[in-house]
């Protein structure tokens, strides 16, 4: 296997409710066939128009936001929520964020960013002809330790799980079970290059083995169902 | 900011006890200054002898094991223990190991990964002249997520977690709380070029932000401490 290379895109504009980010991300972006384009929530979200209207400030006005935006709350501690949202995503606060939105305003996560990533993917492919992968990205806290990552929280054209299992290892053993988000470690690799107070919400990852470039869904690959979960 | 680049190192070999992992490593790596050695788990606890024998095919032979390594267990479904280390580190089957291993034997978890870290920096900067940080890189579950991904468990001259708190976003307001896990996103980076089955446990990312070049353990910046756990 050859390198894979993390390439942020620089000079992304601000986006505004009814940008298409496809033609943003065409202008901007040199893309080849095999590539997957991750982009921040927060953009994808902007561009949908899900911004509400808060005090800024204000932190019960946020929160009546991160109460509505919640499906259910884990636990409580002080100002921080741990919430399911309708995707089934647990994370802090139902995802709702102030940071990099204009003051007065805070971002919902998209309604659905699997649509969100195969709309973005078919518009790279309608407009410079490329077939590429997409991978919506959001940043998570993890239970056990500290500090957050990014993940996906959305795709199109790239696996989310790549199942292991009964692949020979080195060895020559039968591995038992490991089935890898590489969704997840792609997404966490484009934030290495994002830096986010610099705005570069636009990263291209380049070089990933081929058969991942493939159709699936978060939805259907990563969100955890009920019936598996042992922690919730 | 650049590129950055996850570049697998070829040719690795079978590592026995004893080995000395930065012999190994430089003879195969051409190391820069700022570059991060990325190291599975896996061939350190074999370089250190951290294997035990079990019984082929007998699970109980493997969950003796696995109990004895685990400080707690906090679940269990059939198989799977959801356990402690002595680390803090919250995993399945206490880090234990049997694919990529001889038959007949299981791969204990490092004793003090963070050290292991250390000890391969320490060589590669005694061998070569190069300044590089290095991260211990093994696969863990996550609650609410499908699929495993690389996390950092040990880690040496390069951050855990980045502390963005108060840096000015790119619209100027301030950051509340973005201390972001540098670490585990590097090594989940190095896993999209190891192939599992393809024998690659060392792979070099190049290009990373060099303020992360500094001191920092995993123990110190990663694990979460049980006053701050909301959900064990």
């Amino acid at each position: 296997m050859g390198p894979v290379t993390v390439i942020p895109v620089p000079g992304f504009p601000e986006v505004r409710p009814g940008d298409v980010l496809s033609d943003l991300v065409a202008e901007r972006a040199d893309l080849a066939d095999g590539d997957v384009v991750v982009v921040t929530q927060k953009v994808v979200s902007k561009a949908e128009g899900r911004l509400v209207p808060v005090k800024p400030d204000d932190r019960p006005s946020v929160q009546a936001v991160v109460e509505a935006e919640a499906v259910r709350v884990l636990r409580r501690r002080g100002d921080l929520l741990m919430t399911e949202t309708r995707h089934g995503f647990v994370c802090a606060n139902a995802g709702v964020d102030l940071s990099n939105v204009e003051r007065g305003w805070a971002a919902l996560l998209p309604l659905d960013p699997d649509r969100s990533a195969r709309r973005l993917r078919d518009g790279l492919r309608a407009r410079l002809g490329v077939q590429v992968g997409v991978i919506v990205s959001d940043t998570f806290g993890r239970t056990w330790r500290r500090g957050v990552t990014d993940v996906a929280i959305g795709c199109a054209g790239v696996a989310g799980v790549v199942d292991l299992r009964g692949t020979e290892d080195a060895l020559g053993r039968q591995l038992v079970a490991t089935e890898v988000c590489v969704a997840d470690e792609i997404a966490g690799a484009a934030e290495l290059v994002m830096g986010k107070a610099q705005g570069v919400p636009v990263v291209i990852v380049r070089g990933l083995e081929g058969s991942w470039l493939r159709e699936a869904s978060v939805r259907g690959e990563i969100v955890r169902p009920h019936a598996e979960d042992l922690f919730r």
